[in-house]
């Protein structure tokens, strides 16, 4: 049986950490805050917004919360984010997307300071996961798999991983940030034939596809790690993730399970971005 | 004996179709202009340099030259940028680099207006070529790697691509650039285990590792295409480049020789970018 790379461990362990350097802060006078902007009511959002609030008190970092309409207008968002980036007191700042149609993304995204940019949306934050350099933050999602992989001691130079998926959000930063760690990484896509082969031949195998239950048995090898980031709720109303688990289970090293794994530690992430982001302005 | 993917030929139809491209240009009053910005006196630079001003003559772009001595400020230069950015008879800069000591490259680079960035250097085009937007520009060389694939009619979708690099001039863009077109791409680098078998399996191999010669018959199959970035000198004073080029052409379906491949086509790639960049500008 695969052992189990428990999303909850690794959150107890951030925990820890980012308590203590919370306290380093606030003992210089800086209480780090997180914004959250979020246009409409999709219940997606609410959902995350409420996980995120909840990490951010436990870690003892201050949430503000800034609410527009469905119909809100692009100038009504820009000057949310404006007032967002002007605030001295806030380090960190978390947007929802995608936003209704009436919003150019590109222009609200880029609105937004990178320094602020804890969940990786702004070009200055594309860049540096693509080039690997500490400018800006990469997406919680792929920064979450790294923290699992680090917290579990999984080597990862030298070793060929796959990746399925080649999203902004997930695919191709966790590819990117494993090239980085030294990894022979391939990125499989809807486009991949014979996707099974190359993902049974991955030490590390990072499922990022969106689909349920699209890699069973035959994507799986032993000694295998499988990090499985989707979510999903399957016939019974019970979460499930993008990999057959019982299937994987028997045959892999170490597995994520869903519920209780990547999606469990990428609020923590968010969270320890907004430490690090107040930290970096500390040291400026 | 393996089809020679010859960068003359890609230039040859790179230049009629440009020639057509600024003729309607200038119809409209608009003369497409590269501005070079050089620090120092190295001889790349300036081969570089003495070739893309020749490519530039021959499809009817003008060339406008910045040369500032070794010692120059980082000031001097961001002034030389500055004077760029605001001529609007400049459509796109090409600036040297790696750049002296006593310039912060972060800063240099992002000081250039990404719709003047031909050779992709700012954070926008690094974030484009990293989402596959049309922002900014992809440096030339992985550019001038696709320029072949598609004048020769090379499928991408669905095959198995490996590049050997993870530079962020050739290595990570060429991946993207790959990914983008649908290829399943697996990136290689220094810390690799078993690159000939990693190599061997990829339909399409682009090789960017910067070592002369590393790419022997143990990387090669039936088939595959290979594309060639390397150039290097070597014992005789010749010009060879990653691969061993005897040893591939004997097994595998095309290969670019070298001389005559990606960089014949790279200072094409250039001028192409100056053209699209005051063709956007008209658009605008």
């Amino acid at each position: 049986m695969a052992r189990l790379l428990s999303g909850k461990e690794v959150v107890l362990s951030l925990n820890e950490s980012m308590i203590q350097r919370v306290e380093v802060l606030r003992k210089r006078g800086v209480l780090p805050c997180l914004a959250i902007v979020r246009v409409g009511e999709r219940s997606d959002d609410i959902a995350y917004e409420t996980g995120a609030v909840k990490r951010c008190e436990k870690a003892g970092v201050a949430v503000e919360r800034f609410q527009l309409p469905e119909t809100a207008s692009q100038t009504e968002l820009l000057d949310v984010i404006n007032r967002v980036n002007c605030d001295d007191s806030i380090h960190g700042c978390l947007l929802f997307r995608p936003l209704p149609m009436q919003f150019d993304d590109e222009t609200v995204r880029n609105a937004l300071l990178s320094e602020k940019d804890v969940d990786g949306i702004t070009d200055r934050s594309l860049a540096g996961v693509y080039a690997g350099t500490k400018q800006g933050f990469p997406p919680c999602t792929p920064a979450a798999c790294m923290e699992i992989l680090d917290y579990y001691g999984i080597e990862t130079t030298g070793k060929r991983a796959a990746v399925i998926g080649r999203s902004l959000v997930v695919g191709k930063p966790a590819a990117m940030m494993l090239i980085q760690r030294n990894a022979t990484v391939t990125v499989c896509h809807t486009k991949t034939v014979d996707m099974p082969a190359i993902c049974r031949k991955a030490e590390i195998l990072i499922v990022a596809a969106g689909r349920a239950g699209i890699a069973g048995k035959e994507y799986f090898s032993t000694g295998q790690t499988v990090i499985d980031v989707g979510i999903h709720v399957d016939e019974n109303g019970s979460l499930c993730g993008d990999v057959k688990f019982a299937e994987a289970e028997s045959i892999v090293g170490a597995i994520t399970p869903v519920p209780g794994g990547v999606g469990t530690v990428t609020t923590s992430v968010l969270v320890k971005h907004v430490i690090e982001a107040a930290e970096r302005k500390q040291r400026k």
